[in-house]
């Protein structure tokens, strides 16, 4: 039976991008928001759940750090990095020169805003909910228009792709993890995702946390803090250390962590994303 | 004569009550993004910048923390941190009950969703480019509408507050800095923030770096891990710490964190923001 994956929708999103190059043969879901992916994934409606949690450009994903602390069933599996290809779309047949109208995401505008200022500088920008409302939205309009939306929404909306590639800033890729009920056995190349957190606030404390990996010889490959809801200042610590949980030193690492530490979670353990 | 104050315009957002917080009598001139800020700031045009750097629900501002790694002649001066209310705003003598069109940036749309669908289920939201241009397109809307935006967008733009902090989420606040030629003269209760970042990659590089504050009972108040632009999984280290660099301490510190780094960077030393 084909894998139920969960993803942020609607289709021709990055999400959905995402989930189609994990598994192409996947049945996919689109949910509305990060929170009801999840949802969903814990309810078992899907057996895997698709979040975007760091991209090169942006930083991370608030919304999804947040669903990983507040998480208590739900492991990550696996990792998946993605390009980010903004495209320009128009209904067929609609010439360049002819668009006053550009409708998008006010984000996915901005992403690209001297790109619209050099080729379209007589176009008139316009916001939409979304960048696939954006599209849905171009036979709406009264003049000719186009819009910013990733390319896959070309192929499930019939329009075509004027351009590719618009956004102002290269090197934009974005990186997915796949939540499940379970994360993945050791591969000998894998990564683990925790967070952490202490009662006080008193020098060294993280010092001494990420000593307990460095004593260790545990590469940290990502060290970040969040703010906790309860006010701006007092941080929970996540970390993203390379080894399998059940790695020797990774096990004794994470015992002698969670003693010294007022909270902490693994998100779990996952092979390392390689290209191609 | 009047200081002159560089702010993410239009009148109206966040970024402007920030700067009438900082200084009521500042002669306050609008830019379009924060990198116009900095640069009007560094030709001189304004006295100083005001940016938003970090919100208690989303984090931190990438923006403007991209826009302080480059920068190499502003530094930080002070920091604020100011509630965000978003408000429900309608043209005077606007009937709650006869509202049917709910404008604004869709970020803040989504920020007070479940308000929207408790108040207002049968209206329709529609995305505007910002806060602001939401409230400006008011007069434009067919049938009885409202904007979502700050509260500060009322006083300016003569229309009335139906509804003050209709977020979803309590504790909402953002913290600013303000950029200048030179940062603050020490006050005993400062703090310094500071980027560093090493050529290699090998197992408890930050570990030692954290080691040369904590081992001078040196607090980190936040520690963040931004991507360099060339690829997602190298990071440059953003480190906000207790103290001014002209202390003897942190002074030596830096000094010792210089000669390991590849490259270290002093944003600036400032009061530690106290509300009231």
């Amino acid at each position: 039976m084909a894998r139920r994956l969960a993803y942020l929708g609607p289709p021709g999103t990055f999400s959905e991008e995402a989930a189609h190059r994990y598994d192409s043969e996947a049945q996919r879901s689109p949910f509305s928001s990060f929170a009801a992916v999840v949802e969903a994934t814990r309810a078992g409606e899907a057996d895997e759940g698709v979040l975007a949690i760091e991209n090169s450009l942006e930083g991370s994903v608030p919304d999804t750090l947040d669903l990983l602390i507040q998480e208590d069933r739900l492991r990550i599996r696996r990792e998946l990095v993605i390009p980010i290809e903004h495209c320009l779309l128009a209904l067929p047949g609609t010439e360049s020169g002819a668009i006053r109208a550009i409708y998008s995401h006010p984000n996915a505008l901005g992403q690209c805003r001297e790109y619209l200022q050099r080729r379209f500088p007589q176009a008139q920008a316009f916001a939409a909910l979304s960048t696939v409302a954006a599209v849905e939205g171009l036979r709406a309009s009264d003049e000719p228009a186009a819009a910013i939306a990733p390319g896959r929404a070309a192929q499930l909306y019939d329009v075509e792709i004027l351009e590719r590639g618009i956004q102002d800033r290269a090197n934009n890729v974005t990186r997915f993890v796949i939540l499940a009920s379970e994360d993945h056995p050791p591969t000998g190349a894998d990564k683990t995702s925790v967070c952490f957190a202490f009662d006080q606030d008193k020098p060294g404390l993280l010092y001494d946390a990420m000593g307990v990996f460095a004593l260790r010889g545990i590469n940290l490959v990502k060290v970040e803090s969040r703010p906790t809801k309860e006010s701006l200042g007092r941080y929970i610590f996540l970390v993203d250390l390379e080894g399998h949980r059940e790695d020797g030193r990774v096990r004794e690492a994470l015992e002698v962590l969670g003693r010294d530490a007022s909270m902490l979670k693994v998100f779990g353990s996952y092979p390392q994303y390689r290209d191609g």
